[in-house]
């Protein structure tokens, strides 16, 4: 697929190699000792105590940044690392980075951390892959071309360098035949808490989460399950893949979702918007991947727009978070 | 390490065999459709709409307790789906089974699930193994002789039959030195939803994750985050691998925790009540395996008790569940 002369394909196959030299780097820091004070899964933190970032993400991205811009020197960049509030996403191709999606998890040496790098191209995300380097999964998508996902495993090159090899062969996801929806009872939800503890946001997750939960005896959904996995690029792909049914979040940023925006998409997918319908009635169902409030839901035969308004009427309360 | 005549280590190859079988029927039972009312991932449910059974957690508790009595068949059996309430745990041997422990997840295809098998003595956990057979992950441990996990992966024998080899060696946990206690929110806790959700239980849950979560400025913990994975067997072996710090848990059951005790255990983490002390002071340190409330903590040099005694004062309410 190209437009403007940007082939999907070749920009594909340059963030293949930087996510596997950038799961090189993760795998190999998080091997270190955390005994000491200079060790890369040493974290210092940014807007709070539970905002953590280290090193080994200031150094992914760097490696990232450079590697792709070296490449393509006209297009832009926004990552995780070293994003200035406020700037604003332009129409201009764009990679948009997460180094280390899961920081937290990496941190506590919890496996489910990925690298996400995104493309977007007139603020729309076109290209995407998302690699978790200690699973060896890589999905990922580039519009038009439907989403899939491989396994690798390490390796050492001929010359003892560290590399990559296919462990299993790619596959389209979603994996199973989509089940249609037959209300929120029968789903289960991925929620994330984030680093915003406090007023409205935090108070609006706590009742919303009570709400899905809950019995329908005492007024709740009664959803099958939550889960809180720790990386928003891993919660889309899961599901892009069916096994997640919806993920609800507010609060992450382009970064975290504009790599996975695509892989769900293709997959049959749906983004829409996090918050509740202003009005009661007339919902968003059109975001901009800066929207930092989302509601994904998985391909389905039919129901996938019945359940993000179901879903709508049992959010209690609004998110507002600054761009 | 041996008792009453019982070898631990030949329980343990029993355990190691049944668990491959029993993988080998789960991730074939998973690969079939879910677009019809027969196959083995299609759910139907116990308790309520979220305590899910499917057809393979009770063929794979058949193959379990049919191999494992054939073989020792003066011992007894105490499994998931045969269980008849109010059934007492004796001294005597017992084989304690969970054949899909994450039958939610399993029915959603989400890879968090396992097979659990645990062997008590005296009713104290002695020889565990907890399989993860989509991500071929298999944990184990014998009293006394410390807490192990290696990696498996699906192949065929030469007469075309279905097996696993080793893809990694096993290590010992906790996988990584770890790191001294400081305090509740530089910690990463699990905790689970389950399928009790009314009344004083699910509002100790809530109000409890609502006071870990929330900021110290309005009165909470700050933990580092919540996860919530869906397989108490797997989270265990989390906290004993040492990348979750802390497992709270209400309402599961001795085949969830049995086996992946002696995994803890022998990882140097610690098993104590999931209920704050009755008198505000003393704690429950020693608890039963049929106990029903847990508090699991990772290993540490220092500050594993005073971390218990803080997270004490933060539960909000009181978890009851009948045996």
């Amino acid at each position: 697929m190209t437009s403007c002369n940007i082939s999907y394909d070749e920009i594909l196959s340059s963030l293949f190699e930087v996510a596997k030299r950038a799961g090189t780097t993760i795998i190999h820091a998080t091997n270190t000792s955390t005994s000491t004070s200079t060790t890369s899964t040493t974290a210092s933190t940014k807007l709070n105590s539970a905002d953590l970032v280290t090193e080994t993400d200031k150094a992914v991205e760097k490696l990232i940044s450079t590697t792709l811009l070296s490449k393509y020197p006209t297009f832009k960049f926004m990552g995780e690392e070293t994003y200035t509030p406020g700037t604003a996403l332009t129409d201009a191709p764009t990679f948009i980075v997460d180094p280390i999606d899961g920081t937290t998890n990496f941190v506590h040496g919890h496996p489910y951390v990925s690298v996400s790098l995104g493309f977007a191209l007139k603020r729309v995300p076109v290209v995407g892959v998302v690699f978790n380097p200690f699973t060896g999964i890589m999905y990922f998508a580039t519009q038009g071309s439907g989403a899939w996902k491989k396994v690798l495993e390490p390796c050492e090159t001929e010359e003892g360098k560290r590399d990559w090899r296919i462990r299993q062969e790619k596959v389209q996801l979603p994996v199973r035949e989509p089940a249609p929806f037959t209300g929120l009872d029968g789903t289960m939800v991925a929620v994330e808490w984030g680093s915003d503890r406090s007023g409205s946001n935090w108070q609006t997750k706590i009742n919303t989460w009570n709400r899905l939960g809950r019995s329908k005896e005492e007024g709740g959904a009664m959803v099958h399950s939550a889960r809180c996995l720790g990386s928003a690029a891993l919660n889309l792909c899961a599901v892009a893949e069916g096994h997640v049914d919806i993920y609800w979040e507010g609060g992450c940023w382009a970064w975290d979702v504009c790599a996975a925006w695509v892989i769900l998409t293709e997959a049959g997918g749906i983004m829409v918007d996090g918050n509740p319908p202003e009005d009661g009635v007339n919902g968003n169902w059109d975001i901009e991947i800066t929207h930092r409030k989302y509601l994904a839901v998985r391909a389905a035969p039919n129901g996938q727009r019945e359940i993000v308004k179901e879903f709508w009427t049992v959010i209690e309360g609004r998110m507002e978070y600054e761009h």
